[in-house]
């Protein structure tokens, strides 16, 4: 006991000591670094006054709802599809799986009788299944279009496969679940080929009417020198005439520039179609101008590849950094002989997801944000904002340089320690 | 009787002739013309590596929902109003328009209760007001999103206020009215100061859920030495306290390049806000860096007015060379003792509207298109395709070539005279 009050005493004053120095680190979101952008400065300018796409089209005039030709065979690659059943888009990915959401919701994805409110009487609601922790804007789309979310567990394989099928064999409101099946949003978790394959399959348990939004962000954001390979959605559900269900978005966000690139969506062809023609009535198309850019710029797969090489550069120091923190601050330590926390350590994404003792998520933040480290909010990785057991926290690395990384993270373990006393005390441990 | 027949003989004669040429040439669209889209080919790789903003927020990079600042400056500046009431969006002002509409329809613009479907009960609908001839794409928009039409008489002044302000203040469902004030599309046009004025006092009618949607696409799209000046509906909004029923949207879409350019978004700072927080859901935000190329490349209203002048030569002939037909095929000809048809001479925008006589406008477009010349299909330009007199056509001489209007006017102007001749002979005059 003493030994503990005094180790919380040493580092109350380390605390203090560094609040005195008034940082101001963030380590909220997964933007890249300065350095990252960089890597793709060649973009503006790349065009040389040439603007015809390859079919013939001037990129600059107005037209092409299903992007141009050439951008659609990259996506293809990209998707791991062919290009007739994929459409790109503009800036956002987002924006697309709301425009999907919100389009399935009011008109319907297979004609006005087949809208989802439709099916929703009197006081029910349409829901989601939301795999916990995952990507807070996900979650928010939901919200927004007055979707209820149900949480369902995450494994280290993906999400249990067990509860989504039940789920989804008990409840015909369910109509959709998010998925970041690769380095996922917040846990780095690669779905296995097992659960893949049931995901390929739950069209047959939940109906036309039900789509997997599956959202490829990380597909090639690699950290390892031999990325695992993740099973294809789209190829599998082919396989089981589920292809409708497969919703896969992926774009050029965190590979060329964040808020400048392409995104795409593929599906049956027929889905495609019907989700082009809804976005004609709203917008005179996507700028196909930037599409022309990424695809002389990226080329191919070898030339996205080589980028995501540079990427790794920059990014993995960071993510080394983060953890070295983690195993020299916590790793072996114990208070009440349970483990000051876990955590992950992704072979690619943004992300390493930390999870302190129950109850202790919030409390953590709340040191650090007043220490002048900026965190993620407790609970933003879960539907509603609400982690039930109040112990996830998003580290995302890649924005910060690494000696902030290297502060913040010192901060950091040392209010993991502290919150961890302080609720030990408490409980008069 | 036997004039009026051997005249249609010898036009069906010249017809047949015109149709064995298997001409392929198209009047639709208001698109501008590859000569147009040369004069900013400086965008691409004007920003030399330079991505940084006024305020030194990295262009390439996440967020920034309301725009940069040096964008919405410009935006401010075009639209005649302040930085702080404007958003700079993406590529697409009908994207703007639509994400309005739809996000008053669905989630209110003044917190939820207020949503316009709310008040819609039973088989009610929500209605717009829709000046006509007009816009069809702002006609699309309604038709998405299940709100009911009602055409307003359009005359030289602009539409009839008297009508609007009646329907107002009968019918406590009509949440809007869409409007091209300057240089309307289709009949060119400018709204008159009174007309303008009495808009601007439409929210004490209307009350506090009502908009206003001004899409001011022809801005500084003049073909004349003195153009005329628009009142500014923002001012005076402002004035009779109603600036929150005021919606003003722009881009440089026929400024710049058609599907790249940058659309924006005028009304109160509090709409704007609401605005930019909805989107916010549904997006990572606009392309940053293309919103700092075009400044970079417009620089101010006086480099916007000189490219204008540049787009002007190359429109003006084209209208020139439309109306030169028109006059020299049409004017002063009768038919029974009526003119063959009337037409606009615009000091500004993208078209020029033909009045048939009653009833002959869907003939003479399809006689044009068996002949090989495509004309905008009759009834476009009103609520549900459905022109009640069946008289208007939308010519849009900008995208084709001096050569190929010079053949596609002749078409026209012998089946305007044809279809005439076939009306009256079947009329039994």
């Amino acid at each position: 006991m003493t030994n503990a009050a005094d180790r919380r005493q040493a580092l109350l004053a380390e605390y203090e000591n560094i609040k005195s120095r008034q940082l101001n680190l963030d380590l909220t979101r997964g933007k890249p670094a300065t350095a990252q952008l960089d890597l793709s400065n060649a973009l503006d300018g790349i065009l040389n006054g040439d603007y015809r796409c390859a079919d013939g089209t001037d990129a600059r005039n107005y037209g092409g709802g299903l992007g141009i030709p050439e951008a659609r065979q990259f996506a293809a690659d990209y998707l791991e599809t062919h290009p007739s059943q994929v459409m790109v888009g503009g800036n956002s990915s987002l924006q697309i799986m709301y425009q999907y959401v919100a389009n399935a919701m009011l008109n319907g994805l297979q004609g006005a009788e087949s809208a989802w409110q439709n099916e929703a009487k009197g006081s029910e609601r349409i829901k989601f299944l939301c795999p916990a922790p995952g990507y807070d804007r996900h979650f928010s789309i939901c919200e927004a279009l007055n979707i209820e979310m149900i949480p369902v567990r995450m494994n280290e394989q993906g999400p249990n496969m067990d509860e989504v099928e039940q789920l989804l064999s008990q409840d015909p409101l369910i109509k959709g679940i998010w998925c970041v099946p690769k380095y996922a949003n917040p846990n780095g978790v690669v779905y296995a080929d097992e659960v893949v394959d049931r995901f390929a399959r739950l069209g047959t348990i939940a109906g036309a009417n039900f789509r997997i939004m599956w959202d490829n962000a990380y597909a090639e954001h690699h950290l390892s020198d031999e990325p695992p390979q993740l099973a294809n959605l789209l190829e599998l559900s082919d396989k089981y005439g589920t292809l409708d269900n497969a919703i896969v978005i992926g774009s050029t966000s965190k590979i060329t520039f964040a808020g400048a690139g392409m995104a795409f969506v593929a599906s049956s062809e027929a889905n495609i179609k019907q989700f082009a023609e809804y976005l004609g009535i709203s917008t005179i198309g996507p700028d196909k101008v930037n599409q022309l850019r990424h695809v002389r710029f990226l080329k191919d797969m070898t030339g996205l590849r080589a980028l995501m090489q540079e990427h790794r550069k920059i990014l993995q120091p960071k993510f080394e950094l983060v953890l070295k923190h983690l195993r020299e601050g916590l790793s072996g330590k114990t208070i009440n002989n349970k483990a000051l926390g876990s955590w992950t350590e992704p072979a690619g994404g943004y992300f390493i997801l930390f999870d302190t003792q129950p109850g202790l998520a919030g409390r953590v933040v709340e040191l650090c944000a007043a220490a002048g480290v900026k965190l993620t909010p407790a609970g933003s990785t879960w539907p509603y904002k609400k982690d039930p057991a109040n112990t996830n926290i998003r580290l995302a690395p890649s924005f910060p340089s690494l000696k902030e990384i290297d502060e913040a993270m010192q901060v950091f373990v040392l209010c993991v320690e502290l919150a961890t006393l302080e609720a030990s005390e408490s409980a008069g441990n």
